[in-house]
């Protein structure tokens, strides 16, 4: 088994939330990590276009924007609403030379599941002209089942790649999380299936039990999820490009942000 | 949509954790609830043997037995206890008169999920003829992707679906359980595949998120779970079995037993 090299780590900023974007660029340079896997809110610390520039002068480029999506919702104009937001994310990847942006279904309508679906298909074919105008690739991100009634009711690499079939855009893709997508007896099939249609790829890893909903992942090495396997399935897809480490965890949120980095640079020469 | 009518309402016990044997079945012979869901940890309470009698002498049925299965184990001589102790889960099954024993398959082996599926299988496998000699009916039950990790490598309905496929046995089937396939964009499909394989139906809600990993589980009514169109499409697939009624919640646990249960007919009625 080979390993990936430094060269494809990204910090996805969502493993260190405590960390400000000035103090990130900077923590990242210092460790030699030459992506960075943008949020939105921390973009909005310093603005796209400052961000961008101290990327640029620090030689760190964005591997992707975390996040759009979140298309369900009970009236027209609330729709609407959430696709202005989705053309916003769009223009700020852009911007910020991210040229992925991650996108995250949303949930169901109270108990109309096929709804909420029909719906996220709808707001991504009304968002894919911009992005595609704007030379944005869309990374549709299955969660994990049990994120199915809060946060995505795209919940299987297999569901993801179907939309993506049926859309049939250069500029739709999907993202593969190990987290997300682990525990599915089809996943080594659709990982093939998706092919070249993958555009992103992150890495935590399955604490059992969850010590927490949102906050439970654990850092790579500590869980159950083969990793390395699933990376090496992605690659031989032909994926190739930054590999985003991904922890939504409080012991790691509570560490200095260069402890927290150093960390994951460790953990991923060993288990990615 | 058509109800399914009271007497196929079934208590399973874990919906009534703290409520003993004796008074569970008293409390439900009280409420006219004709079916029981046995769990072993109960079952010991009285024996095997005087629980049938108080069961028979209430005209109450045990709809199933819960549970056996969690057959991954590092070494030979840890799968074979594991086995033993499922033989007495048939014996106990046999002896209290529940027609099925749910199987719960266990947890990934460290990493390893692949290996721990292929060690889930052959304990069924060998498991089959004692179970058929006892007149036993195997529920393989799938559950929800958030317990890959500690309790479940059988995941997906279709998965099951499929083990069952191989193995080929009557004396083999499925449980549908809502909490645990209600996510799954093939659950409508796997249902009419599974057919007459469905042994049992269990039911509950989906909160979100749910407010814990074991005891998240919601009343029926009060999640995001299209309860009665699953139901419909159990029916559909031939099924007329009892509906146990499954709801591990720690508020429903600190109420007395037959407060719970009236809770339970009320929204099985409204719900299912």
């Amino acid at each position: 088994m080979s390993e990936p090299g430094l060269g494809r780590l990204s910090l996805n900023q969502a493993t260190t939330q405590h960390w400000g974007m000035a103090a990130t660029i900077d923590g990242c340079a210092r460790a030699g990590i030459g992506w960075l896997g943008v949020w939105r809110d921390k973009l909005a610390e310093l603005g796209a276009a400052e961000t961008a520039r101290r990327l640029r002068s620090s030689g760190i480029r964005a591997s992707s924007l975390c996040r759009g999506g979140f298309f369900p919702a009970a009236s027209a104009a609330e729709r609407q609403a959430r696709l202005d937001e989705n053309w916003r994310a769009v223009d700020e990847a852009a911007e910020v030379g991210a040229p992925v942006l991650v996108l995250v279904s949303g949930p169901p309508l109270d108990r109309d599941i096929d709804l909420a679906r029909k719906q996220v298909e709808e707001g991504i074919c009304a968002l894919l002209p911009y992005a595609e105008e704007r030379g944005i690739r869309l990374a549709l991100e299955p969660l994990h089942p049990m994120f199915a009634g809060d946060r995505s009711v795209v919940v299987t690499l297999g569901q993801a790649n179907a939309i993506a079939a049926r859309i049939g855009s250069p500029f739709l893709g999907v993202a593969v999380d190990v987290y997300h997508v682990w525990w599915d007896p089809a996943v080594y099939d659709e990982i093939a299936r998706a092919g070249s249609g993958i555009v992103g790829f992150h890495v935590s890893d399955w604490l059992a039990p969850p010590p927490d909903h949102l906050l439970g992942r654990g850092v790579m090495g500590d869980g159950h999820i083969e990793i390395r396997r699933l990376r090496e399935a992605v690659d031989a897809a032909g994926y190739s490009g930054p590999i985003e480490v991904e922890i939504f965890n409080q012991t790691v949120w509570d560490m200095p942000g260069a402890e927290a980095l150093a960390l994951v640079r460790e953990r991923y020469l060993r288990w990615c």
